[in-house]
């Protein structure tokens, strides 16, 4: 099996970009990923775009758009779409391109432009990535809502506080404090969170990530091509994923993301790595308790322990696994079809040791997990140095 | 390079499917691809599903229902799109996903339910594969349209007649006549279709294929495990693909499609086959223009001459190199997510002389045409007995 390596990395400042296009998101990040390397874009041979939603996007075929503004015309080209996990199953896609022997140079770009409907829409839309069949239009469960239950079981269950969820949102805006490219880049106290505007129950707004536009990018090469365009590539090591059943009421279990065990379990077992060898984590926190689900469903704790390992800081810089050290999706923000590979830039940059003010000291391991609706998709990948 | 064949196929019938969902249409064909070999569902070790519009199959991440339904749940799944070239590229990452090592044994589904919504808004979101930002909204241009410049540009450069792009028409509704899966199986004449209803001049109703409902899948193994499943496996021994511009402004050729001849090139070269060994082809007749564009950009004649090859026989059972056998778009109809996958079943079918009344004898090499928007994006295959 080839080896597959990241060796440029590039990311536009999220939030709300009323001054930029999807192309033109789009370009930002894969111009800063050319610019991060030695080589001409003339180099890289085919393109991997992910985008969650057409309607978002104004666009049928919305890979092409990018595509073409960021300069890829006539190259190969895929879009491919898994919802919040369409940066992650793009990142899968571009490792196949290029350990397949197919490709040898391939830019994965994610992108997504939310703010161009009103929000209420945008949370419709999403809604669509629950059954629309079975619960979507009977029910109009829309994903706070789904989160809720998880949230609502998990504290019934495990005796999660309302507190232990707030924690996970102050750490994340306070990590992305130290990210320039953050939608939400500033302290808040467990208290702010607390008296937030009630979601859905136990929800409040400071649990719920934003609504963002932006765009990620990363330019993967085979191990060979890799070592002559940089001296500090990056090796996705283990890639995992698992899919879940459409209707969440036929899943057995609101306590955690059945397909997030599977999937990184896969990825650990692939890299051949323990938990325990895992330097910091990007963990899909769509919602506080998602982050909390993934320390139990990514092992980092055990089943339950999720509420006591935020708080007793194991998850913060300095902590056992340090954890969305860029602000997570609930600060840095969440553009569908970019985050997972804004995991992948964060990640990267870690790894080479050019994380800044938010460096995780001496890390060679690491590990995204990107979760695509209510687990429907579930992306892991581990990473080395 | 690790090898990769097809080693099972399945197929819906194709038209206004009134009775069947998505999920359902696309379970139809993955149980005839899974009854079509020995294996069971459970050794399939992921899924790639290729869906071309959320709003037709109304739901965010389609590709869930469908591989929750088919049985796939929890194993690996990703969406590819790729407009109407979906199924193309949805074949592309299968044979990745296999060739890279990553699986051995890869289920890929296409399907689209396309008449659940009224026509003119099925023509209306398929018109959003043209650049919405430049094209759409400023023109209201929609496909009909867009071949249409096409045909007028190619009947003005090369004398190319109305009653060429007829005879197209006449030969895959003939083609389908044999075909049971054919949304349109009966022989129509030259006069039928010289005197069908206007669409866009020179386009009358029957140039242009029908909104079908429809699904096709194939299984693909690499090629250690295929020669355990079957002893007619049919490799992919070549692979093209490559993209244009968004806007159709930005092209200097409307009477090719130039991504067409980039993707077939790619393919020859990795096949190691000249156009003469090709002994069928399933080319992308969306409208009869396009087939005719095809037989050019594809090297089955010399530019300008393809309104004399079908004028010849050429690509009729017994030609040169028969085209659409099964029908085509036209007749056989144009589900756009199955398409791509549609044409690997009928080439497999045919290269196990399996065929039928359609039978092309002694086929040994094929190729396939799958072409995205206006040729936004091309995927070429050719595969080998």
């Amino acid at each position: 099996m080839r080896r597959v390596a990241i060796v440029g990395v590039g990311h536009t400042k999220f939030g709300k970009r009323s001054d930029a296009s999807l192309r033109e998101l789009a370009f930002e990040a894969v111009k800063s990923a050319i610019e991060d390397t030695q080589i001409s874009l003339n180099e890289v041979e085919a393109s991997i775009v992910g985008i969650a939603s057409d309607e978002l996007a104004d666009q049928l075929l919305p890979a092409t758009p990018v595509a073409d503004y960021v300069g890829m015309n006539p190259k190969p080209n895929i879009r491919v779409e898994a919802a919040c996990a369409t940066g992650g199953a793009a990142l899968r896609t571009g490792w196949m391109a290029v350990a397949s022997g197919l490709h040898d140079l391939v830019l994965v770009c994610g992108v997504e432009k939310m703010t161009e409907v009103p929000t209420a829409r945008a949370i419709e839309i999403m809604g669509m990535g629950g059954d629309v069949q079975w619960e979507f239009k009977p029910f109009g469960t829309t994903f706070p809502g789904y989160y809720a239950m998880y949230a609502d079981a998990h504290m019934r269950r495990y005796g999660t506080t309302e507190r232990q969820l707030a924690l996970v949102s102050v750490k994340n805006h306070r990590n992305a404090t130290k990210n320039p490219y953050a939608h939400f880049p500033k302290e808040i106290s467990v208290e702010d969170v607390l008296k937030s505007k009630p979601i859905a129950y136990p929800l409040k707004l400071y649990d719920c990530c934003p609504i963002s536009d932006g765009a990620a990018a990363v330019l993967l090469a085979s191990g060979e091509r890799a070592k002559r365009i940089t001296d500090t590539p990056v090796y996705i090591a283990g890639l995992g994923c698992a899919s879940d059943s459409m209707a969440v009421f036929d899943r057995s279990d609101f306590t955690s993301i059945k397909s997030a065990i599977l999937a990184s379990k896969q990825a650990y077992k692939m890299a051949k790595i323990e938990v325990g060898d895992i330097d910091l984590a990007e963990v899909h926190d769509c919602f506080s308790i998602a982050e909390i689900m993934a320390y139990e469903d990514l092992g980092f704790c055990e089943k339950g322990k999720g509420g006591k390992f935020i708080e007793e800081g194991q998850s913060e810089m300095g902590g056992k696994i340090p954890v969305n050290v860029d602000g997570g999706l609930l600060a840095k923000g969440h553009p569908l079809g970019a985050t997972g590979i804004s995991q992948a830039v964060e990640i990267t940059k870690q790894l080479r040791g050019e994380g800044g003010l938010r460096q995780v000291a001496g890390a060679e391991v690491a590990l995204s997990h990107n979760v695509g609706g209510t687990g429907h998709f579930v992306y892991v990948h581990v990473y080395r140095r």
